[in-house]
């Protein structure tokens, strides 16, 4: 007997992006805002008293959830606070899966998924989009104990309407979970579903439109009874007080993170048209990074040259993926010095 | 087919120990340090950069692995760090156990155990201490995946010996987690195990020991080999950044450590005399509380009593605890309060 179970021993750590250690790079490649958190994030940091890292925190960050309510239009009820989205899909995963409750997803998709599914362990179904990245049919009729649609999607930045979800979560026998990390940058999100559909979560994080990626802090908006269920699979400390206390100050602060989100639309639309003009096939889209695809071959020389500037982009080298690159969205100046540098490896 | 698997569905969340919002109360029922953290703690909690916020954190920590590597002499490649303690106990039995890998552990224990194995699902092998709280001889023999030992207990405060943690270690083919929650205040610890044996895991916490409850903050001390595995089933981000960086600040603080445990130990003693006098039966403690049992009869009039007095001390209602309270060593003031308030119940 090995000291680990046979899955686990099997499975390959997942590889998060790059943490280049110098400040002096134009870092594009793990979705992080490239602008700091709201002023009210450090107010509430400078806040903190001694006390309230003494004693436990609240367990289930009760001043969060009321704020995250609110903006949401749900009940506190409906909402539970995560160490991060990630913590949520492992809660979700482990709470709904197992080797006779398999989990969906369309692909390509966020490449956590499989992971904790061979950590559970659970089958995996996967269904490919098509190439307008529309939900696959059969996603409706797998069977599934957990289906999860990243929406935006990523890598692919595209985007499912929320009719489109509301029929398959009624479809479906199992659980909706949608992994709207990145639904801070869309037009539209589901967290309406929450209150017709008994069988929906919707995922959120802070790391991304709140510029809070260090923190560690998502959230879950669900059903009541969903929830209960998952808290009981959670840590019974899942987030800590100065999270909590961080996270409520950003959530409270919509100006902030509007005027911040608008800034990155709009840059995203003008990087998107760059791209195009040089040749990649760039879909829109609804996140806070775009999608660009080579016209030939592979993207990996690009992305190699990109990195001896120290510019770093995502690439992954596996089939559908290899002739692409996911763009964090930068600053101003960060996206043009990649332009620049884009526009140098094509004139060689 | 359910939302959740059966195991799920059948488990009761954990209950941590009650948490009054009210602040003119004597809590001493969640083994919290009555001490504020290090000053060093805050001081590093004024120099969090708006930066170290908007990025993703170190997915391993390795600032404070190194500090932690050398304040138990080991290598960084030997310290996991963990959102909490919880979260270590999560990860282990997740990464060990299943339904053909089981989990033993001598009982009474902390009450978290089981409620993690139930989740997972897997066996629990629950042998019981003798009257004197030696290991039940039996624990070598289970042919468990994982077994746990917390060391000094929870709720008796009783240790073991190092020699015979080691002989469990060399005697048993699964895994070995010491869980050192409490073991600041002890006179040893079993940190050196991990240099003689591939199989052993320390846990520690800084919630005690360093007055950090509301940061969620613990780690593992084990061979390279099991913490490979470990890292594999942690969130890829399990900590976040001001976590990291506070608990680097409290573990490198050491003289700040060294006499807060101190004033700790001399209050237990002080405390422990006092019960005693009183007609409590309370072993000798090795950690941040007492256990004390009643001659005769149910503690929980006693239980009910302090807290319509606002005392706050731990209690079950179960075969085996029912006799008993488990009491935090308070503050000097906190403990007299205690004191005046059991006497005045037991005049009535």
């Amino acid at each position: 007997m090995g000291y680990f179970r046979d899955n686990v021993e099997q499975t390959a750590a997942y590889t998060p992006g790059f943490q280049p250690k110098a400040l002096d790079v134009v870092k594009l490649n793990t979705n992080e805002n490239p602008y700091p958190p709201s002023p009210e994030v450090m107010k509430a940091l400078a806040e903190i008293r001694p006390e309230q890292l003494r004693r436990y925190p609240d367990p289930l960050g009760n001043a969060f959830r009321e704020a995250a309510a609110r903006i949401n239009g749900v009940s506190s009820e409906n909402i539970l606070c995560c160490n991060g989205g990630d913590d949520l899909l492992s809660i979700a995963i482990r709470a709904c899966c197992d080797e006779r409750r398999p989990l969906a997803y369309p692909v390509p998709t966020y490449t956590l998924y499989p992971v904790l599914a061979r950590l559970q362990p659970c089958e995996t179904i996967e269904l490919p989009f098509d190439a307008e990245f529309n939900l696959p049919a059969k996603l409706a009729t797998t069977g599934a104990a957990l289906t999860i649609v990243c929406n935006p999607n990523a890598p692919t930045g595209s985007i499912i309407g929320v009719e489109e979800l509301a029929s398959l979560a009624a479809e479906i026998k199992g659980v909706l979970l949608i992994d709207e990390a990145y639904a801070d940058f869309a037009e539209r999100n589901c967290a309406s579903l929450v209150k017709d559909f008994a069988n929906v979560i919707v995922l959120r994080s802070l790391s991304k439109g709140y510029s809070l990626a260090g923190l560690r802090f998502g959230y879950a908006i669900a059903d009541k009874g969903l929830i209960e269920g998952l808290v009981k699979v959670k840590d019974s400390y899942n987030v800590d007080a100065v999270a909590i206390a961080l996270a409520t100050a950003a959530i409270t602060d919509q100006a902030y993170f509007r005027a911040n989100v608008e800034k990155i639309k709009s840059d995203r639309r003008t990087l998107s048209e760059q791209l195009r003009a040089m040749g990649f096939v760039v879909p829109e889209s609804h996140s806070n990074f775009v999608f660009a695809q080579v016209k030939n071959g592979s993207a990996e020389p690009i992305h190699k040259e990109l990195e001896r500037r120290n510019i770093f982009v995502r690439y992954w080298k596996q089939p559908g993926l290899a002739d692409k690159l996911r763009i964090s969205v930068g600053t101003k100046e960060q996206n043009e010095r990649l332009i620049a540098a884009l526009r140098e490896i094509a004139a060689r």
